[in-house]
Order: C-alpha cells, then sequence, then structure tokens
C-alpha cells in the first residue's frame, strides 16, 4: 500500500526536458504569422486593408480571452468541489493546460499553419490551443484525484497529439464543419478520458469514499467554474467561426441553448430526488450541456428556436446521466467517472454531432442564400460539388472517426499510464491534496490528517 | 407551520411547461436578424459596407459578455453573503435570469425588433434581455432568502412583462434616454422588489435571525460579485449606446463615478461605526451606486468631474441608506429588505434618473455640437423640435412612470405571490439553503441541521 | 503596546478631503478627448475616417477590461491567501486603487494628454491609470497587514506621484519603450514597496506569526486572484501597444512566457521540497513571473521561442526567490515582505528591463522591414538617427533611473509613513482583519478572538 508518490525528482525532470523540448521545437519551428509580424505595415498595402482593424487580432481577442478564461478559471474551479482536492482541481489542471498549449501549439501548426518550414502563428492559433487543451481538461475530469501530475503530463503528450490527427482527419480530410468542437473537442475529449479511467479501475476506492464529496464552500468554488463556462460559452463557440455573421450567430444559438439547458436541468434535478431537492451536482454539470449540444450546429442556422430544443434536450440527457448512468458505468462498467464527464461531455458531443449532421444534411440555398451557403460549408475548390446531404454524411463520419480515435487512444494512453513508474496515490489516499501538495493547517483538515500521519493534526 | 416545501413536482411542471412555451414561441416568432443571418453577404453589399467589422456583433459584443457576467457571477455571488444561503444564492439567481432572458428576448423583441411577423434578433437583443433580468436580480435581492423557486419564476414572468411595457413607455412614447436603465432596470426593479416583499411581510422572521449574517468566507464570496459588478459597470453603462463617442463616453463616466464612489463609501462605513471600522456590507454594496446613478447620464456630456460629484454623492447616500434607512423600513414600514436594495438601486436609481434630467436639460449645441445635440438626444423625425429643457421634463416624467408602473405592478405580483400554493418556507426556515438544495455535511452545518431534522448530524 | 487604531475620524477625513481635491482638480482640468466627446461626428471627418470602429474605444476597451479585471481582482485576491486578511486584502486594494486611478488620470494627464490647458482623456488613459495604480499595488504586497489603511492613501498619493515622474522621464525624455511596464511598473513598484517595507521594519513581527499563513480556502481564493492574473497578462502587455501587429504580438509572446513559467515553477517547487510536494505560495506568485520579464519586450520581435526561454527563466528565478530570498531579506536586511514581490515583480521585472534592452539592442531592418523597424521604436523626429543599440543603452539607463527612483521615494514615503499619526496597529495585531473591519462570528475566528478582546468568542 505504500506507494511512492515522491514527485521530487520525476516532476522536475518531466517539466524541465519537455520546456526544454518546446524552447528547441518553438525555436526550430515557430514565427509570428504575417498580422503579428512587425512587416505589418507592408503585409497590410499587399492585401489591400485601410485599417488596422481589419487585422484578426481584433476580430478574434475577446473571444479569446473569454476561451482561455473558460480553461483556466472554468474547468479549474469546476473540478474544486471535492472537498480537499482544490488545489489539485486548479494547480494541476493549470499546469498541464501550460504544457499542453504549448505542445497544441507544434502539433497543430504542423498540420494547419505551416509554410516553408515555418509555423506562422496568430490569434486564432492561441484559441485552437486552448481548445484542444480544453479536451485534455475534459479527460482530466474522468481521472480527477486519481492520478499523479506526472501522469497528467503525459496523457496531455498523447492526447494532444491524438486530438490533432482527430482533427486534421475531421477538419481536413472529411471537411466536416465543427467550429464549437461538439465531435473534435467534447466526445473526442470524453471518451478518451473513459477510456483511459476504465484501463486505470481502482476496485478499492471505496476506501477514499469520504473525499468523494464535497462541503458547502467547495460547492461555491464550483459554482465559479460553471458560472464562466456557462456564460463565455457563447465566445466557445463562436471563437472561430468566420468573420461577421458566423460568429454573430454562433453566440445567439449557444445564448438560447444554454438558457434552456438550465430549466431542463432544475426540472429533472428537482423530479429525480424522493424530497425535489436540488443537486448541486446536476447544476454545476448538466446546465453546460447546452452549450456542448449546438457545438457543431451553432454557426448553421440552427435557429435561436432549434437552440432551444437542442438545449432542452440536452439538459435532460445530462441530469438523468448523473442520477442513473454513472453508477451504471461503475458498478457494471468500472468506469469511475470522478467528474461525470459522460453526462456532461460525451452524450452532449454526440448529440451535438448529430444536431450538426442533420442540420448541415437540411441546409438549403433559400435558408443560407447563395453566397451564405457556399460560405458555411466552405463549398469551394474540389468541394464545390458536395451536396447538403453528403455533408450531412461526412458530418456523421467524423462522429464515428472521433469515437474510435478515443478509444484506441485512451486504450493506448491509459496502458501507458498503468505502469507504476508515475507515482500514483494509493487508494486511500486518491481525492486528497496531501499528497502532492503542501496543505496548511486548518479547522478543515480532519478528514486529511487520518491519511497524513507526516503532519500533526492542529492543535 | 409545517409548510409543504416539496419541490418535486411544482417546479418540474413550471419548468418544463414554460420552456415548452418557449420553444413554441420562439418558433412561430423569432428569426436572426440581418447581422446574424446567413444572407449577410448580401446584406452588407445592400448597406455599402465594406467590411465584417461593420458588423454590430463586433461593436457590442465584449461589452455583452461583461454584462453577462455582470448578471451571473456578479448579481449571483453579491448575494452568497449569507452563512447558509449561497447555493439559492447563486442557483436561483441562476435559475430565474435563465427563464427571464428567454421571455425578456420575446417581450422586448415585440416591442422594439417586429418586423413582418417575426422579431429579428441580435447580439443588442441579447443585451437588452440581460439588462431585463438584471432588474429581476435587483428585486430578488429585496426577497432573498425567503421565497421558493417557482414564486421566483412567477416573478420572474411578471416583471420581465411589466419592464418590457414601462421600457416601451419610456423609449418609445416619452423618447426619453436611459442607456445604463437608473430608471428602467434599477428604479423600476428595486421598486418593483420592494413593494413585493412588503406585500410578503412575515412577521415572525427573527425566528431566522442567527441565519441573516454572513460568515468569514461568505463575505469574500460576496466580494467577487461587488467586484465584477463593479470593473465592468463601465460596460454595462456603455453596451447599447450609440457606436463612436457614446459608447466611449460613457464607459469614461462610469469609470469616474464609481472610482468616486469608493471612497465616500469607506469614509462614510467608517464614520457611522463606533469604533471607526468598516462594514463589509456597505463596501459590498454601496460602492457600487456611482453606476447606477451615472446609468442614464453616462452617454451624454455629464463630463468627468460631474461624473466624480454624482458618485460621491450616490456612495453617501447608500451607505447612510444601510446605516438608517434599512431598520427603519424594516421597522415601521414592515419593508423586509434581505439585501439593502433600497440603498444600492432605489435612492442611487432615482438620483440617476433625476441626474438624467438635469444634464438633458442642460444640453446645448455648443456643448455637443450640431450633429451630437441631435444624435445623442435623437432629436430626429417627430422629435424635431424637442428642445433640451423639454427633454428633460420627459427624463423627469419617465422616473414618475416607473415608480408608478413599480408600485402597481409589485402589489398586483405580491399578491400572487402570497398565495398558499407556491411552497415557500416557514419563517424558522428562511435563508436556509437546506430547504430546496441537497447540502453536503460539512463542519459548519451545525446551524442548518438545527432546523432539518431528515439529516442527521455530522459526527 | 495599546497603539490606538481607531479610524473613525482620521480614514473619514482623509477620503473626503481626497474626494473633495479630485472633484476640484477634475472640475478645472479634465475632458473628454476628441473621440469621446460630442463633437466626434465632426472630429470623423476631420481625422477622414469613415466608420465609428476606428474610434480608439474598439481598439483598446477589450484589453482595458481586462486589465481593470487585474487590478481590483487579480491583485485583490491574489493576497487573500492569509487566513485573517481576507478583508483587508481585496477592501484595501479596492480603497487604494480607486483613489490611485483618479490621481493617476490627473498626474499622467498633465505629462501626456495636456492641450490648452485641459486634460484630454479617453480609454487609453483609463488603462494608464490602472497600470500606475497597479505599480501601487505591487508595492502594497510588500506591506501586506502591517499598514493602516490611511498609511496606504498616504503612500497611493505619493506613489503615484513619482510613478508619473518617473514614467515621464522614462518614456519622454529617454524615449524608452516599456508597454508592458517591466521598469516603469514592475521594477519601479516592486523596490518601491521593498524600501518602505524596509523603513517599517517591525522587529517583533513574529507575535503574529500565527496568522501569517493561509488555510485551505484561503489558498484557494488566492488562486482567483492568480488564474485572473496569468490569463489576462497578454493584454496587460498589449493594452497600449501600438494598433495591429504590435498589439497582436505582445499577447502571443506574453502567452508564450507565462506558459513555459507555469512549468519551470512547478518543477522547482516540486524539486526544492524534502517531500517533493509543490508549495502554493509558489505556483500562486512564480508563476506569473514570465508576465512580469516580458513586459518590455512583448510587443518587440522577441519570437515566441524567446519568449519560452524568458518565461522558463523567470518562473526559476521567482520560485527560488521564495525559497532562499525571501527569508535572508527578512533575517539579514530586515525587507519584511508579505506577500514576496521581490520573488513575483522586482527580479522578473529587472530581466524584463533587461531582456528589453537586448531585444532592442538586436533590432533590424531585416527583421522588423522599414517601415515597421521605425514604427516600433518610434524612431521619428528627433529620435530618427537612433540605432538599436544606442536604444538599448536608454533602455538600460531606463532600470537604473526606476530603481534609483525607487529607493529615494521609497526612503522618503516610509519615513513619512512611520510618522506615529495614520494609526497602524501593533506587532501582534497585525495580519488581522478585526482591527479595521467589522468580522463576522464563524467558527473559524478562534484566531481572531484570542487577540480582539472587544468581541465574545462564538459559543
Amino acid at each position: 500500500m505504500a506507494k511512492n508518490t515522491n514527485m521530487r525528482w520525476r516532476l522536475p525532470l518531466v517539466c524541465l526536458l519537455w520546456e526544454l523540448a518546446m524552447i528547441v521545437l518553438f525555436g526550430v519551428f515557430v514565427r509570428f504569422g504575417a498580422e503579428a509580424d512587425a512587416h505589418w505595415e507592408e503585409e497590410k498595402r499587399h492585401m489591400n486593408l485601410t485599417s488596422d482593424m481589419e487585422n484578426d487580432f481584433y476580430f478574434r481577442y475577446p473571444s479569446f480571452q473569454d476561451v482561455h478564461v473558460m480553461i483556466f478559471v472554468g474547468f479549474g474551479f469546476l473540478m474544486t468541489f471535492l472537498k480537499r482536492y482544490g488545489f489539485g482541481a486548479v494547480g494541476f489542471n493549470f499546469l498541464l493546460a501550460a504544457f499542453g498549449i504549448q505542445w497544441a501549439l507544434l502539433m497543430q501548426g504542423w498540420f494547419h499553419s505551416f509554410k516553408d518550414g515555418k509555423i506562422l502563428i496568430g490569434v486564432e492559433n492561441l484559441i485552437n490551443a486552448d481548445f484542444c487543451v480544453g479536451s485534455v481538461c475534459i479527460a482530466f475530469g474522468a481521472i480527477l484525484g486519481k492520478t499523479s501530475p506526472i501522469q497528467l503530463l503525459v496523457m496531455t503528450l498523447f492526447q494532444v497529439t491524438l486530438f490533432s490527427v482527430n482533427e486534421y482527419i475531421l477538419l481536413n480530410l472529411l471537411h466536416v464543419k465543427d467550429a464549437g468542437g461538439s465531435m473534435t473537442i467534447h466526445t473526442f475529449g470524453a471518451y478518451f478520458g473513459l477510456t483511459v479511467t476504465r484501463i486505470l479501475y481502482r476496485p478499492n476506492l471505496e476506501q477514499s469514499k469520504d473525499k468523494q464529496g464535497s462541503v458547502y464552500h467547495s460547492d461555491l468554488f464550483a459554482m465559479i467554474g460553471t458560472l464562466y463556462l456557462w456564460m463565455y460559452w457563447p465566445s466557445f463557440n463562436s471563437a472561430i467561426s468566420d468573420h461577421g455573421d458566423a460568429q454573430h450567430r454562433s453566440a445567439i444559438n449557444t445564448y438560447c441553448s444554454l438558457a434552456a439547458c438550465v430549466l431542463t436541468t432544475m426540472a429533472f434535478s428537482s423530479m429525480l430526488q424522493k424530497k425535489g431537492k436540488l443537486d448541486m451536482v446536476h447544476i454545476q454539470n448538466a446546465t453546460l450541456a447546452g452549450g456542448v449540444a449546438v457545438g457543431t450546429s451553432a454557426e448553421m442556422m440552427l435557429t435561436p428556436y432549434g437552440s432551444l430544443i437542442v438545449g432542452s434536450i440536452s439538459g435532460i440527457v445530462s441530469t438523468l446521466g448523473y442520477v442513473y448512468f454513472t453508477p451504471f458505468l461503475e458498478s457494471r462498467l468500472h468506469i469511475q467517472d470522478t467528474c461525470g464527464i459522460h453526462n456532461l461531455h460525451a452524450m452532449p458531443g454526440l448529440i451535438g454531432g448529430i444536431v450538426g449532421a442533420i442540420t448541415a444534411a437540411a441546409a438549403t440555398e433559400d435558408v443560407y442564400g447563395k453566397e451564405g451557403f457556399i460560405k458555411a460549408f466552405d463549398f469551394t475548390g474540389v468541394y464545390q460539388t458536395r451536396t447538403p446531404s453528403i455533408q450531412g454524411g461526412f458530418q456523421a463520419a467524423g462522429i464515428v472517426v472521433s469515437l474510435l480515435m478515443a478509444f484506441a487512444g485512451g486504450a493506448i494512453v491509459g496502458g501507458i499510464l498503468k505502469l507504476p513508474i508515475w507515482g500514483d496515490a494509493a487508494a486511500e489516499n486518491c481525492f486528497e491534496d496531501g499528497i502532492y501538495w503542501e496543505v496548511p493547517e486548518d479547522e478543515e483538515s480532519d478528514v486529511y490528517h487520518m491519511h497524513n500521519p507526516d503532519k500533526p493534526a492542529s492543535p
């Protein structure tokens, strides 16, 4: 039982070596794109632009910052609901995301921004890197409290790589639309994480059951995460859409979907409890399903009422998932899903992929206008002859590919993480900050001290 | 005393029926406006626009997101100051706002964005919906801790309706300027809420007196709300102002007013305590009065020093209100105002309306420029002949109308909420999350368990 | 020992007199700049602008709001890590910043925006005022918990004044570039604060040692501050850069530097602890050093890999500082640095100044383009003949001037603050909110009540 969780040499070694690798690779490959380079004045003339306002920075930077908040505060604080794992939730999320965005800039850059041997970056690359890391934060939710920081970094390295490959297949080979990432971020991230946690199954986890709950204030901290995710989700789904109407439309659709989702979540949360009381777990999580479920279709002509329908359904599905599906997954399939990402990301992500396929298949020149139709689905070049129904088929194929990548990738990465060299904690020490963090002495630390004989209890 | 507070069927029924109604009404009425519709390319040519940047999305979306944060995090966390009502504060605010914005999109849409049988929405509608719900969040502050979630939803339905009618009277019939909503949002919202809480007067509320205070960390959670409201208020007051100088000027005036307000609040908070200690209640609330009080005039040529004067006065008035007026209202007028909205929204809202009327009446072509004068007050069409002093008179009339609507509306809605079918709690169970929420067991729950025999006390 | 900490007349007097002075000075001097004035329509024609989008408001307002959040929530909550000083951290930061921005608008306005006897303000002035106050927030970190609110206001008055003088010398006389303020904000602010705390040395501070630590939830509150500073730092460093590529580039460089900094901070935090556990103090602070250290050079062609290198180094230096340097400063040099600003702002600020000097000296027309080269360093007018290496020399001189101003100014202001009239607390009452704040009774207040006999312990 006395596992060696001492990180003193392993964690620094991994962090420093990888940061060194990032520096070398950035030195070789990464340069400023034309809109961030000091040659911009010449570029502006070259592009016939009259105003600095036309720099992509001004179209996307506000959305980028909102997405940035979602990744670091949103996901970080959403996971602080555990009574004694707040440092790990916020801190490890911070660590893996900070590493992940660097690696994502490279991986996505090679696939999408590579020109004359260099990756040319701008604000859209920063958004995409944050998106990519978002899928890692999702997977982190499944294994929260049960892994060492090194395992998280290893997982991040592999998951970012696989994400980029999957994204390339979807966006470039299948020519699929997925601006808000229902498939690439949520479906892939969630099923990847669920597969990993299945491989890392811990049969004795009930030994730390007392720490798997929340306390009053940890639930309030989690609501900070929830609300920032909820409020900024319109920015998430619109951040990389086309300039103009597409960004505008994405924000409106997402706003509508999320609003509806809150009502159905509250309804089912109350209905499924004997005394009709609301459960913070549902409010913290299922209210967000509406954002996931319009990820693919938000930039399309889903229409506001379509968004309300999708949001309503996803809130119901997600809440039902927390009540019935999560216990089933754990007891029958041995999938221990700490944050319930199956309910918040996996199922709503699938809904999002399907809604996107249907919305694309139903598109007409009448609804989009002749130009808008071509622009919305990028039916140019070799895709000039694609029809909406074929596009719908490819969208559906995108779901399947994402699932396959997630299962296969998750199985392999889970296997790697199972190696006994990464310093994960024993089952009775899971969900406990004291293993990897210096924790202050305070009146709330009773639970903590029971399992941490190193430190004297507070007087 | 054993009131039936079980929400199991009532809350789900209300939520689901109303969401269904939203879906139907959105399906019939709501469509994308021209700037969010896929026909935008044609529209751009039609409007002679050369750049996507001219899409209203880029003028208003950053401000919209700031307003969104104010409604959900700002108001939500501001109300978490109560020691055992944090879930209700954040959670019910979330519920009512998510419902309210949907209904507001419809109500305001019918009045302001209705064309050929359809409501055409864009980012400005989202901001206005958030604004409208802001007035409900204000009213919620008066009845915080004393109502059931169903009562809140019923109140939201009616208040959004009345808000929209009042707003239509002010903006369209009286042709009044009120971009930051001193009258439409704050005066109306606050006096509406105060009237409702007067009707719902609970004579035995001292039975839950022990829960009406804060604990150390709940005061810090509330400061999150305070600061986000304070920081983003310049966005609130400028969000729907005219493009260009008006948005710019609104932000500056509000910034100045709020800065001054902090100093006078601190001064009076210290001065009014025997030992000169600062009171968190004042810091959390009265520091925001400066934003309320320039709501009407921020987009006018109030000037920075004018803003400092208004901010200074409103901080003083608001702090005095907390010390002297709130106890008076409760003991003499039986108005139980949990958050002190009379001090934060009602009085500063009145100040804001009056300052707006004076600033409008004092406007000259010299100060505004010939074009600016016409643009600032929209003196076009049938209003071509309006003079500043007449405008000032109409502004003043706007205050009176808002007050009348608030009193009449509040009385009616208060009467409806008094019906014994909505599941509100008994007086001794007010300000207690355990009535409507599953609450985790933790060391802070002693107070809670005294009144909640269902749950065993923590060991 | 029984010092008189009663603020009842002193604090209100100072606040009200100073606010009155602000009103008078604003009335005499401050007016709206052309882009916020109602004459904007005429101005637009005058400047040949075709769109309201060209108003500086739209280039800078989103960044302004991010900076605003950093000053009030970022710095405010970062300092809430102390177990019993959360009110003081957030509340006094709020007070001094709200006063400071008003005085900064005037001071910086006289130096930079003065025309025909008036200070003409716009959104850039608001950002600069926030920046200026940022340096006061930094200095506050050194003396956190040991000073009265009046001392903080006095310090703010003087520090804002000195900041503006120093900034004028650097930007106007030395023609130095420092958009993110490595020198003007961080180096100056930190060494100023360290000098003040040296002068205010308290030999008996170990009497309040028990209150100098954190509790579990106070560390989580502090992480709110950390994350908002970290996420929005790209906005901080790019907020006042030139429109277009410079803002874009600043954001990218800062993003990269900060990401690298997190990894090296985590590495060294673990490495320097016997058991390899991570220390929240490092995560809360040293992860931000990367933003400080690219403050000067972010808008230059530092390149993404250059940013990774700078970020990596600053994370290491800062973490080493917390482990070795802070105890040394206290025991040998009698510098009591509550928040460790020497590690987060002083050393990284120096690194930032040096990196800026090197990057400027290494600039070539090849890398920047002919136009970009002149624009980036503003080599126009009398500076037409300046070469990069001379610019590098002036940049280095800027560091020296900032240091001298900080030491001299800090010594004088420290001397003033040492006068026994400002109501600071006795050593055993430091780091304790109960001295200046009404503190609610709760289960966490045991420590507090030991030293505050006025209030009965909770039952």
